[in-house]
């Protein structure tokens, strides 16, 4: 650990307040070295951390939390804030399993007001934590922090909407550094910038106050226009900004990275007695050249190189072959159109995006917008395939339903981190999208478990299925199979003894620990098994569950939630079948999942190949001793 | 069927161009005729078709349709669309089995481009259907209309936000009736509100063109300042509605019942060389004294006397008696707080809204907002319910993981129309929310048959249920039960012949149905069961499961969708309980069900008394026989 001059004797916001301004800009200082070096090492969100630092510590000398609440957008700007708030000794701990967590967590802090991950969340949660508030006559402020990115989210939105015309102590800090993950393209962006450009805002409306106020002095015709147009125009004026027409008072923009600024900022908005909009500017990656000149790279970013700025690993991944690979599909077909809800960088559709600009589609983080307008492409004839990872597409289970489903319309959802994501933990696990999706009529859901695997059902899903058809993929890159192991059916292939007695159910990454667990239950109890590993995992097909109807004991393996999952369905279609045999899940059974490594919780969750043969052997041997007994 | 000088004649879009002003305003005056005696007889929405007539009119006068592509947000305003669009001679059996839609169904015409039911997604599927025609290369446009109450949802946001900075042929008609369902309480009904009250918004434009224009004759001082404030000033002024500041080009605001005006306004639409919003006034009910008196009331409605305004059928239903009860609850604890997304009528909290004005929350159609608003009221120590339609509660599967769930905060969610809707047919069946809601983890659901039953476990999700709970009530009245009936137990109930080898099992309003079958297998067949009543389906009991495990026969009679549901849970159980007899679902198996009444439906899906009978007595009966063979 470091020698700080004042970063590790803050214990409390209350330490904060005690330092000088100048004080203040040293500690900002050692913050960012922090933040880069253990960044560095644990991998996590640098850019967005290192831009609002300034933020972070005004806020905390200015207000009083936690009888001020801070709620963070997305959740991964928290870094600072945790510093403060008494994890400096832990924080090098970031994202290891039992460590800190790289997300505002109720759990770590009573400064971490909601467990947070998803965007856009932060003015609806703010806004009902001040209407209690206000209900409860406490007189203590509610401080949303927002980026720009963020606000391309209709649920930001539906709260500004809300919000404006209450009277609560709210204060919504639009933390404007000019760029969501990618390039944000939405007209909302432009009209910031409209904003930014006029940096003499204020004084612009002073100057018109002024001019209005001299007009008497000038001549009759001219005062009279001018008269009629006083109060009208003042409207205009000063309703000039999307925030003053949902009722916010406007202040900004200011320089987010002064600590004086930005503290009389907020003592002043601190005493206006209805919701105000703070705009400040700040650079994302601030005080680190490579993150400055690349915000995008080093937004979430594994361990790299402090002095080169490169990433430690490299590699292909599923992301990046599933981006390859559309390229190629595209190439041939012009009626394919990628979306991406500003994770172009993320899903692996950069060179996409270069390569077919006009049918490449950043709609801003917005999911639903996406599904939805995906269907009016599919309607007039396109191929649209929206890739998403699979936390985020949690948002679109209406528009599934709605505004695809039902309209019988032909897209693709690419569902990339699907299944454990690991070091981002509870708020980002890709554990729901498979129950979620079951229950859309029509749909059909492939889960391939290689880089072959994905581009055979990719084929398929494009030209061979009829309506929506979702293809979901893990993060990071394959388990390299043996050739045998090879997929040689879409829907599903059976591997191993066939007259086993025992099976083993399962799909996607895990297929992999399948195969060794098979190898281990053979080699060290001399226990025989078939696997058979579904492709496309809704429907099912008849023949795949009738393949297991003679097993004396069926093992199905899930990544992903047990409740609405494929196993629980595969366990209808057995007992219809009047399957006489013993059935046993092992899936995510009602929880949330925290972080760490993925290889950590494939092994918490008994999910790797030694969890699963302990599992068989366990059960089975078990089930000889009853029987013998 | 009625006569008509022009209605009678209007086969097709093309017809309604033949027609001069002066005709069309007649065959306006026909339409709202028809509108209301059909509604009268067949129930539907009556409100926002009588304030679109002129608009419809227009639009068909102005563009080719399909062509031209006419996207109607919620589609419940599509009456004269379709009126004008071949199908008045099938007009009368608007909403009726077999009849057609009170919505837009492309099934029904080529003219109607989207399923459509659910509010704010028309500007998202617009933009898609015009981006196709851009990469296509093809010159028509498509016209999204849409409502000031749709605008507060944050998917017609997003989209706006999307659309904005496209060259695409894209026609926005914003379709302003100064109401939502409910009073519209967002911060955007204001600024609309400002802008209405500025009819000189053209003409103040024009004058301070002018005025500015005029600078240069006045004294140097003054000219000085407005030179430098020129340029900036006309940006502010410019950009001066929300829509502006979204890159549309806003036309507006003009009279929605003038044809004329109306037509000119398309026509110089059609000219703009970008996304264009025409800014119209209608009033909701337009030439009905009723309806424009109380749009609500009139909004959707079921039969009414045409001379009086009055409902022909009244009398309590699970909305009004969960409301009643609320506010009960409400008087006691000042914690509870009641929100809705625009449906304060509709879901029962009228009287609440009133009684406790300061603890009821009105979010505008913002379902997503509604429930991450709720996790902060939860967290600062309220206790708020949602009060939602089912099928609108689809629009907030994230937000009750990410911001509810995961928070292990403590809120109710009443869904009320949870089922069969009936007459609204596709895009509002209230079918989906239990195969949802139960892979949210640590949820718990309960699905009350009776009003008594409803009391009961609203008590229990208030006060003894931790975490997320939620009560689910169908659309209209109880069925009323005789009273060995009563639910006796909070979780599940055992009722009929404790040793039959054949159970049902069952949940919510059909439970009664249940109730029936087991007295007709007993009185025509001579066949005994007993019935497993859940109240409590997620999560589901040990002692539940158990109770059937010793049957030969197991039947599942669920009222939703099959894949995920609570019968799908059941057999898990059953299975890993080494069930060993056989096990049968009746429930909506992957598809959408169309419009008709609720009672046809139940039997068109076996789910009445006598499909249930049927089904048992035919499978026994099977069952039998094989085995004596």
């Amino acid at each position: 650990m470091k020698e700080y001059t004042f970063l590790d004797k803050i214990n409390d916001p209350s330490d904060v307040k005690k330092l000088s301004e100048e004080q203040l800009e040293v500690l900002a200082e050692e913050i960012r070295t922090e933040l880069i070096d253990t960044v560095s090492q644990t991998g996590g969100h640098l850019a967005s951390n290192l831009g609002v630092v300034e933020l972070t510590l005004a806020l905390h000398r200015v207000f009083d939390s936690p009888n001020d609440q801070i709620v963070w957008d997305v959740g991964h700007q928290v870094y600072t804030h945790k510093l403060l708030t008494g994890r400096y000794k832990d924080f090098h701990t970031l994202r290891t399993e039992n460590g800190i967590s790289g997300f505002s967590r109720p759990y770590e802090s009573k400064h971490d007001i909601f467990y947070s991950g998803h965007s856009s969340t932060s003015i609806s949660s703010a806004f009902g934590l001040s209407s209690a508030k206000t209900l409860l006559n406490d007189k203590h402020h509610v401080i949303a922090v927002i980026g720009d990115g963020a606000l391309t989210g209709g649920l930001a939105y539906e709260a500004l909407n809300n919000a404006g015309r209450s009277k609560d102590r709210l204060i919504v800090i639009l933390n404007d550094n000019e760029m969501s993950i990618s390039q944000n393209v939405g007209s909302m962006a432009r009209h910031l910038a409209v904003i930014r450009s006029k940096p003499g805002y204020y004084r612009l409306k002073f100057g018109v106050e002024k001019v209005l106020k001299a007009i008497p002095i000038v001549g009759v015709r001219l005062s009279n226009i001018l008269f009629n147009l006083k109060s009208k125009a003042k409207d205009f004026i000063y309703g000039s900004t999307v925030f003053e027409d949902m009722g916010f008072r406007y202040m900004g923009p200011i320089d987010g990275h002064d600590i004086k600024v930005l503290s009389e900022a907020l003592e002043s908005a601190k005493l206006t007695k209805r919701p105000v909009l703070l705009h400040i500017n700040t650079i994302k990656g601030k005080g680190y050249d490579f993150a400055e000149k690349d915000p995008s790279h080093f937004h979430g970013i594994s361990k790299f190189d402090i002095n080169t700025g490169e990433p430690l690993s490299s590699g292909t991944n599923f992301s990046a072959e599933f981006g390859d690979y559309i390229c190629k599909l595209a190439e041939d077909d012009g009626r394919i159109c990628a979306i991406t809800a500003a994770m172009a960088l993320g899903t692996g559709l950069d060179d996409f995006s270069k390569k077919y600009k006009e049918r490449f589609f950043d709609v801003g983080i917005a999911e639903e917008h996406a599904v939805t307008f995906a269907s009016g492409l599919a309607k007039n004839g396109m191929i649209p395939v929206f890739v998403v990872y699979s936390t985020f597409l949690q948002r679109c289970y209406d528009q599934m339903i709605h505004d695809v489903a039902m309209q019988r319309l032909k897209i693709v959802i690419a569902i990339d981190r699907a299944g454990f994501v690991g070091e981002d933990g509870e708020s980002h696990q890709g554990l729901f999208d498979v129950a979620m999706l079951s229950s859309v009529p029509g749909i059909t859901i492939f889960s391939p478990s290689t880089y072959y695997g994905l581009k055979n059902v990719l084929d398929e899903a494009f030209y061979n299925v009829p309506g929506v058809c979702v293809v979901r993929y893990p993060r990071g890159s394959e388990h390299v199979l043996e050739e045998k192991y090879k997929p040689k059916s879409i829907d599903f292939d059976l591997f191993g003894d066939d007259n086993a007695k025992i099976a083993i159910v399962t799909y996607g990454r895990i297929f992999a620990n399948a195969c060794e667990a098979a190898d281990i239950l053979a080699d060290e109890q001399n226990i025989s098994v078939k696997i058979l590993k579904l492709n496309k995992i809704h429907p099912i097909s008849g023949e795949a569950y009738r393949s297991v109807l003679n097993c004396e004991h069926v093992f199905f393996f899930e990544e992903g939630i047990k409740n609405g999952g494929v196993a629980e369905r595969f366990a209808l279609h057995l007992l219809e079948n009047n399957y006489k045999g013993s059935y046993n899940i092992t899936a995510i059974d009602d929880q949330f999942v925290k972080h760490a490594s993925v290889n950590s919780l494939l092994k918490k969750y008994k999910l790797d190949s030694r969890g699963m043969a302990d599992k068989i052997c366990g059960s089975v041997r078990k089930f000889e001793q009853q029987n013998q007994a």
